[in-house]
């Protein structure tokens, strides 16, 4: 299956390096928004010009977008689906009904099929919530994230003025973690849950307490959390805490009679957020490729997708090996 | 949707009691081998003896069988599965295949759909895996079960000569389990991954020595193992042992490049393995029944079902509230 990547930064390059791992796939190219020139891909694999996109439409399968849920894919998957079979990992929750139906709109009129939401919150998450309800519909969900770099709260961070670079890291409480973990059904605030670990460098010369108290009391990112900010050096910064890792755990604790309750698990520890989610992408990408050379089209999410079109093995095979 | 229960143990009682929690589905009836009239079913569901069941073809839309691998089901799904679309938990790893192979003949032939291996190892652990290997082809597998009770173990030991009745644990080995789920690949023997503890009540009179030897050189069910063996009376056995807990942890540990490697869990705790097999088996009827309104015929396993048909909230509602 032939494959595009189109937006070329962190999420790109996780994608690009795992075609390594995948034989069945193979990259045609990477698009960027930026003078192809200046990018160098990872495993040397040819960059075009975002805007040429179109001219390639008869080598690519199935297009990757790369791009941020902010401002990116809300434009991007709607105009990309008009050109290509789609697969993106638009992650703002709120907005996913709306993204869907413009995606199934663009899909559906021209003939391809597009996958939205991929990776793994949205994504591998999304399904541990749906077979756990499946399972066990009497019961309380909780999704824990973390310990790992959230790159909105870092951005975040160095909007304060005086902020020359930031890293935060969101920590799951580990006693709310083990209350779930046990069977336990605690109602648990923001505060209860996670909490929010930000290392800063400032500007010489800038106001460490008022970065301090500008970081704590801001709204929705911090204000809910207890918040812990530590200066450090330029050099701190890039030598221990260049890395991305994340992950987290979905928990579900529920009955099936008065007499017996369940809790169910789904945890992820990452060395590379940006490196799984492109491995998770790719696989989606094999389904929708496989989805559309059935004759599907328009918008679906990883619930529409049956898992083994997830997989480089066959039917015969998963069923011998894995089930 | 209108489900029968064929076969009427412990798993059809746990198909029974998740009826209370999925409004969606009902149930018309059970079907046994006894004599109707001896069998009084949890929630007064009527009950039918199971050479009748042809009869009942036009008011059950999918059938739960509740046999067991060993005899039962290589027989009753495939006979079955030309009557009705059927959901079975069949177990045994290695004639899945040839399972598989037959049921599908039947159903295809009748024009049926039906499931086979539903449930949660085979079931959930399955779909675990082929979900971490799809995410990250380049890792290893680990599955740890227990702490729980083994039927097929249990039965074993109280085929011991003196022995009056028996349950058996299954334990994983907490050092193997905690140095997987760091993301060492370490090679386990059976030994090393899980004990064995039993609990016996001996007949009056019996060599008790004579007992332990003989469970702890069992070939296959114990030799393998660090298998501890206590002698407990009737009335402990009875009252501290009467439970079927069991659950267990699918673990996928690899890497996505040189630098990267990622660990992926699923686990379970259930206090019943019956009810909560059956609440699953539930789930999977559910979408056996829209699989074959929608033409779909022969035979799948859970690779085959899009997660959404397993659930009672509609497309819209799962990407609001799930995705």
């Amino acid at each position: 299956m032939r494959i595009g990547i189109y937006g070329y930064g962190n999420l790109g390059r996780g994608v690009e390096r795992a075609f390594a791992k995948n034989p069945d796939m193979t990259l045609t190219g990477v698009f960027t928004r930026r003078d192809p020139a200046s990018v160098k891909t990872v495993t040397g694999a040819p960059v075009y010009p975002a805007e040429r996109a179109a001219e390639k439409a008869g080598e690519i399968d199935v297009m990757i977008l790369c791009g941020g849920s902010a401002t990116d894919l809300p434009e991007m998957t709607p105009a990309l689906a008009r050109l290509f079979n789609t697969v993106d990992s638009f992650d703002t929750h709120a907005r996913i009904p709306e993204h869907f139906a413009r995606v199934d709109q663009a899909a559906r009129e021209t003939g391809h099929a597009a996958l939205i939401s991929g990776g793994w919150d949205p994504g591998l998450f999304s399904l541990a919530r749906l077979y756990m309800n499946a399972a066990l519909p009497d019961g309380k969900d909780y999704t824990f994230w973390g310990r790992g770099v959230s790159q909105g709260h870092s951005d975040a961070i160095r909007r304060v003025p005086g902020v020359k670079d930031a890293r935060q890291y969101t920590v799951p409480v580990a006693a709310a973690l083990e209350a779930v973990r046990a069977g336990e059904q605690p109602e648990l605030t923001a505060r209860q849950k996670h909490l929010r670990e930000c290392y800063v460098v400032a500007e010489e010369g800038a106001d460490r307490a008022a970065i301090e108290k500008a970081i704590r009391e801001m709204p929705n990112y911090f204000a809910d959390y207890d918040t812990t900010v530590t200066f450090v050096s330029e050099e701190t910064l890039l030598r221990d805490h260049a890395a991305l890792p994340h992950g987290g755990e979905v928990i579900r604790s529920g009955r099936t009679s008065d007499d017996n309750g369940h809790v169910m698990t789904f945890g992820l520890k990452l060395d590379s957020n940006p490196e799984f989610t492109g491995s998770v992408l790719l696989a989606c990408a094999r389904a929708v490729g496989r989805m559309r050379e059935r004759g599907m089209t328009g918008c679906c999410t990883l619930f529409d997708v049956a898992p083994a079109d997830l997989s480089m093995l066959s039917g015969e095979e998963l069923r011998k090996r894995l089930l």
